[in-house]
């Protein structure tokens, strides 16, 4: 097991904790890591029945988590839904689904998608204009954005899905941060139609990341289409048990999604009080632009506090939200740092 | 979520116990499910971090487990080891690696290795003929074979695959049973040499199907390209972690194919008491040839009792291993049922 170096290159990403302790061997650990848009606050974790892991996965049960997710999510039904390791293991399949041709990527965002492309043969580009999407085969949105929040509207999006299905193409929107997202832009409901496929993503709003689930939401043959590659056990049993009870958990959603609006908000005032300004994001990672983020990137990092930052882009950080009290005062703390380390910087040049 | 019917059958599989409550709605349960060749002795459960279902699977991690497989498996090395959410979603994803020819499988075997070769574009056609094998560009070869047990030798094996090499085609060799099999006859130590793809799978032997978890192995290159396709967080956090403790315990491996072939013989005595002959099989299933295979298929399922019968060959059963002494009995006393009747049978057309 070796990571490419090749033509498709290797993606980096937050939430790895062995790159953060090559990074800042000497922080002290445990890392508090606001390096992913991952919750910190993960559904109750609950007995797995023993079968969950010794039997092979259950069709039923399969059938069960499209069904709950399709409601969960807004899909127009259960087959509407194809149900996957990941959202991350779909991305090729997903854009496999195109006979290679133009892959439109809006950008700058996640930048698997644009790998996920190349890997299916298309020639790939990254445009910042929505309008120019309109002359792919493959069009890739995420919205909300990641890293920046951006939100495009569903009346644009279905406009372009549109143009995109009249010669034969797809639209794909990445709604993987869509649980705390604005639910009236969310393509969920109208898959139906053709040409859209919509990813959803399980492990970040429900912090459980490590089981690996998500899903795709499009048309009923698109979805057989994509099931047929994985096959009829492609998801753990622990994923779908977990799937299961979370996604019909609305209760547990409507008070999650209230209490990371809380801590987003908690955050920013944070971020603010050392100057630090918010440019965007979600309520599950903020997105922050600042002249001197190299800086509060490594001062951080080497009191243990993890940051994503963008080696193409070193102006602009990610931060994910904290978890525990503890958490919160790490990151005050070195915050204080950083902004103190600022001022006598500032005194030191200042005659 | 819609099973397909297309083109690309869907195939019919053990292991399942929604079929079998349609099939047999009187049966006592729960069912004593024979119908796989899953080890019903699974390794020994242990409590997860919850940090296995909360945080991204790490990169160390899954490079650790490659270097434990590459060991248990007898790979050249870690390099030579893809990691993937079980054998089944590897398998249209290794039939892509040859451009679409002819496929061609020896048969009868797992159904699902013609359907993958088919997703991938094959013009697929199972023979029953080894030698026919070399006018193919890939060939696809179940050793030791499920359900009959029948196993080819590492050197023609070798041979076969050299003559595919020198026209650019491979060798496919899936090993879900090896870890029961005759180890000499594997292939996993000869990957390095190009040409070659090993499956192997952790779910059967180990007794934890539901955690999905299969390997492929081959050359560092053609390994490379399987993982690129699924990204960086393909295997989900308990599949690592499981999968790393179980693969590296070899006292318990030792223990368990010692504990499999007693069981394998107690089964095989059982069925001989009442006139059952065993064809073939591994220690982890024994494959069943008799004139009344279908008398003994439903008197067992009406008794909650589920052996795996395959709807083109009506006179062949797969039986897998019954776990506890509870089952055994139940076993014991539905075969003495199914005696019982064909004697009474055997009685009414006698003069």
């Amino acid at each position: 097991m070796k990571l490419s170096d090749g033509a498709i290159t290797v993606v980096d990403h937050g939430g790895s904790l062995g790159r953060a302790r090559a990074l800042f061997p000497h922080a002290p650990q445990p890392f508090v890591d606001l390096s992913t848009g991952i919750n910190p606050h993960s559904y109750p974790l609950f007995e797995l029945p023993a079968t969950a892991l010794s039997r092979l996965p259950e069709a039923a049960r399969l059938r069960e988590l499209a069904r709950v997710a399709a409601g969960a999510y807004g899909a127009p039904s259960a087959e509407n839904v194809a149900v996957a390791p990941g959202t991350q293991i779909l991305l090729p399949r997903v854009a496999s689904l195109v006979s290679p041709g133009k892959a439109l990527v809006l950008g700058p965002t996640y930048a698997e998608h644009a790998r996920a492309a190349a890997i299916a043969g298309h020639a790939v580009a990254e445009v910042d204009d929505f309008e120019a999407l309109a002359g792919a085969e493959i069009a890739i949105i995420v919205n909300p954005n990641n890293p920046d929040g951006r939100v495009v509207s569903r009346e644009r999006l279905l406009r372009l899905a549109e143009t995109l299905r009249a010669i034969g193409g797809l639209l794909v929107v990445d709604e993987a941060f869509m649980d705390v997202g604005p639910h009236a832009e969310s393509l969920a409901g109208d898959v139906g139609r053709g040409g859209i496929v919509v990813l959803r993503s399980f492990g970040k709003f429900f912090g459980l990341a490590g089981l690996r689930l998500g899903f795709a939401l499009s048309d009923a043959v698109t979805v057989e289409r994509l099931e047929t590659q994985f096959g009829p056990w492609a998801v753990a049993g622990p994923a779908l048990e977990y799937g299961i009870r979370a996604l019909a958990d609305s209760g547990w959603q409507a008070d999650m999604r209230r209490r990371l609006a809380q801590d987003a908000a908690r955050l920013d005032a944070l971020l603010s009080r050392f100057g630090v300004a918010v440019a965007g994001g979600t309520t599950l990672f903020r997105y922050l632009r600042l002249a001197d983020a190299p800086g509060l990137f490594s001062t951080l990092g080497e009191r243990g506090i993890l940051l994503r930052h963008f080696s193409e882009r070193p102006q602009v950080l990610r931060a994910g939200l904290p978890g525990s009290q503890e958490e919160w005062q790490r990151l005050e703390s070195a915050l204080a740092d950083w902004h103190a380390r600022r001022d006598d910087g500032s005194k030191e040049i200042a005659p």
